[in-house]
């Protein structure tokens, strides 16, 4: 099985050309007259990549890596951005070296070595980063520190429910390492098969379960991060009111203050009951009235996701006139029944239509949540398909209160109307909640429109441009869950408090003082 | 009403007669042969307090008090060591002002002239700071900037179930202007009565509810801060992966980074339904086991309190052999008979007997959980009726995984045990689980002893150290919802990762350069 070098996961299991010729006629259907052409990849050998400005001293050459195929692979993360622009040829930032540390002193050395000769360093997870966060995007060398040989469970603590866990510990690692204890960290974000845990902690990831846990910092007991200033070790703890939390310091710190190394993670055991519901409802406002009442009636779905019409349409193959809400309950403990009859009798109180449910042994191979999952996981498969073709694919998202949603949500809705109609002409948007909190939901938007091969990235940013500064201006935050990298920043910028701003600059130029780690990142040294 | 400026709360609230009589008997079975003479607090304006060394500018001195008894009053916190100084007339650090700034303008009107003269300033709410968190413990002048001025609740978010509420609101006002409104912020430490919300933000406070809603940091939406360095006002956000969260820095920051003024809290449905169990144990590592099940079940009960035999005979007046497990489950949108049924389930397994179970409307006027919370908050006038009569009567808690505690509650029980013995001769030590969590409990001691009134403060830090000795030695935290103040500090410095030190000594000289804000609490400058 082959990484993709431009982009997402397995050359293996790329579209079928049967999937290929099916979403070729959907698109033909939504964006009547785009051109489908096909831009297939360059060979990355032969893209003619600067020769590496720098050269590891002897100690740590047999960790680092000059193939251009290795550091082109290395060169970005996975945002439709990035894809467009590698299918392009258009390597314009690549890392000079790819190090590849095993254990933890190497980290140390591979800092110190960067310390002392002015290099900047970006540590790299799963490469999955949609905001620029692992792209050298700057001038003067760089390594890119890559900790997936640092991977494995290290250790489990079953009393506690916890295990201690390598940063470069990719998804399925993690799960099958676990699943043998009876045990899960049931955090599984779209990029779950090539995302790591360090890149989690990092990033702030949100997993797709809708309430209660779903960000990894609910799950994060105690991190360890090495820093130029030396190594960060916090306890584990189940809780603590002494000072402020050491890791929430780290946590969506993105490589900018150290490089995580290992976590303990508080984990859970695997479900046991579920059961699930879809809810159809006949208008947009009665879908969320009801989906904010169960957010707020202390039941936790596992899974509360409200999907408005096109969403229901395009992506479940569901035709609904207001919205669908999917829901689910898990539990490892105990049926669960009392508590989707209760959200049932509130999606009733809203006119919604249960229009499925089921109950089942989780154990059970043929798993519709799994068959979802795998549906979901796929998505960025199609979307590479997509971009060969020059459709702009691509997705954004944001929370805010609830107060505040139906603004949000016109202001985004018709920003995002505008631009595509204006850039591109054609296209369609959908809109489904991620998450829902007690007091407001994470609103989740795909763009689909028909761009043109020459100016596809430019186009898509003009877009993303519009839609983020529609965010700011409404009070949302310029990110719930897929973090601030490159892409995001000038937004977050605006966002985040000054004052704030000024500590976290202190605070890495404590932490960094030579300002190698991640420029560009959060913060400017 | 009156404030006492010695103790607790108000004086008019102190134990009756009748009750210091119980009170004495009750000693007098506890500690055969101890000295039960009363002693009085001193006359406060007959404590020849030293004049104060600065004088506000005009525009400034309509905010200041320099009475002497309001400056003893604000002159330390809450500990049963602050207490008994101040029986005997131990004033050594006072503030030299009292400001009571009534608008966010004059805190920063205040930080402004204070940075500017090199004043140092305490940000103090209610004053019930168990750690010297509100004590000026060093030389040179200081400010104390009562914020109780500041005491509104603001705004109401019905929809998104959030309010924006001043700093200097104490609990009772907070819950009465959010009554009418059908919400509570449900957060009831026991100094609910006397401490305000910027107090409970500052100090990450930890509410009396066991499980899930637990620490002031997950209601809190957003805050706003004066630093020196300008006001930091974070965005109302449900949730967010906008890099590190600006509100993580400022809770529990314990008012060296700045003073906060407002937040937008996170509320609830005020509960409708409530059950509730009192199970007994024949041995402790059953109610033990059994909690932690529970804790891991997945039904985040309200209450879910565990006593052990001590504890349960001293503070809830019944015999068990092992343990007293207090459970309930309550809820504003369903009944939850089906969540406290599978707890007994649980119980059972573990041998529990079920002695007390009700069902009830929590609107009911004659409510045992109130009845019960209203013994809790009396508590504290009980102390100081005991420390007048030379009885060491003092708490200290900590939380661990569940994997430590067996090893930790043994550590600690025996340092306690030995230092209790060698210090005063006689005594108890009680422990109770005051939350739980998946993968930990927080347990709390209580320590009753004998003490000498010529050195009852000094009997108390010696034990104070032993067992936090063995809190750090054992892999606890210094505390888990007392916050560090000036007490903890030692222990602190060693529980604190050291990078993460060097973080925070770095964001504190950017927003606070002066160094003026609360110094020698958590970190120097």
């Amino acid at each position: 099985m082959t990484r993709s070098w431009w982009g997402w996961g397995r050359l293996q299991e790329a579209l079928s050309e049967h999937e290929i010729r099916e979403l070729e006629s959907g698109v033909a259907t939504l964006l009547p007259g785009h051109d489908l052409t096909d831009h297939p990849p360059p060979d990355p050998a032969q893209l003619g990549l600067p020769a590496p400005r720098i050269a590891p001293p002897a100690a740590l050459a047999a960790l680092c890596s000059t193939d251009p195929v290795d550091r082109a692979g290395h060169a970005r993360g996975k945002a439709y951005r990035d894809v467009v622009r590698n299918l392009r040829g258009e390597l314009d930032h690549v890392p000079d070296l790819i190090a590849r540390p095993t254990r933890e002193q190497e980290v140390i050395d591979l800092l110190d070595w960067c310390a002392h000769e002015g290099i900047a360093v970006i540590p790299y997870g799963g490469g999955s980063s949609v905001v620029g966060g692992v792209e050298p995007r700057f001038d003067g060398p760089a390594v890119t520190v890559d900790v997936t040989g640092m991977g494995a469970v290290a250790e489990i603590d079953r009393v506690s429910r916890a295990a201690r866990i390598q940063a470069g510990a990719l998804g399925p690692v993690i799960e099958d390492q676990l699943r043998p204890h009876g045990l899960t960290l049931r955090h599984f974000p779209q990029s779950f098969r090539f995302s790591t845990l360090g890149g989690w902690l990092a990033t702030r990831s949100g997993g797709h379960f809708a309430t209660l846990y779903t960000h990894i910092d609910d799950f994060t007991e105690s991190l360890r991060v090495v820093t130029p200033a030396g190594v960060s070790e916090s306890r584990r703890l189940p809780g603590s009111g002494a000072g402020p939390s050491p890791d929430r310091l780290f946590l969506g710190s993105e490589g900018a203050l150290g490089v995580i190394t290992e976590a303990w993670m508080r984990l859970q055991d695997r479900p046991r009951w579920q059961v699930t519901a879809s809810v159809a409802f006949q208008d947009w406002d009665s879908a969320v009235a009801a989906t904010r009442m169960i957010a707020q009636a202390g039941l936790y779905p596992a899974n509360c996701r409200l999907l408005d019409a096109s969403e229901a349409f395009l992506n479940a193959g569901t035709t609904v006139a207001g919205g669908l809400l999917v829901l689910a309950f898990e539990s490892a403990d105990h049926p669960v029944d009392p508590w989707l009859d209760r959200a049932l009798e509130i999606t009733a109180e809203h006119r919604g239509a249960v229009i499925a449910r089921r109950s089942r042994d989780t154990a059970s191979p043929n798993d519709a949540s799994a068959n979802w999952r795998s549906a979901f996981l796929r998505m960025p498969y199609r979307r590479d398909a997509l971009a060969r073709r020059s459709v702009i694919v691509e997705t954004f998202e944001t929370a805010c209160t609830w107060d505040r949603f139906d603004i949000l949500h016109a202001s985004i809705t018709a920003a995002a109307r505008e631009a595509v109609e204006r850039i591109c002409g054609t296209g369609a948007l959908t809109c489904r909640f991620t998450h829902v909190y007690p007091d407001g939901p994470a609103p989740y938007y795909g763009v689909y429109a028909s761009g043109r091969w020459e100016s596809l990235v430019a186009q898509w940013d003009e877009i993303k441009a519009a839609v983020s500064e529609a965010i700011i201006a409404a009070g949302g935050t310029i990110t719930h869950h897929h973090a601030v990298g490159r892409d995001h920043r000038r937004w977050y910028d605006r966002q985040r408090p000054h004052p704030f701003a000024a500590a976290l600059r202190a605070a890495k130029s404590a932490l960094d003082p030579a300002g190698i780690l991640n420029p560009g990142v959060l913060i400017d040294s």
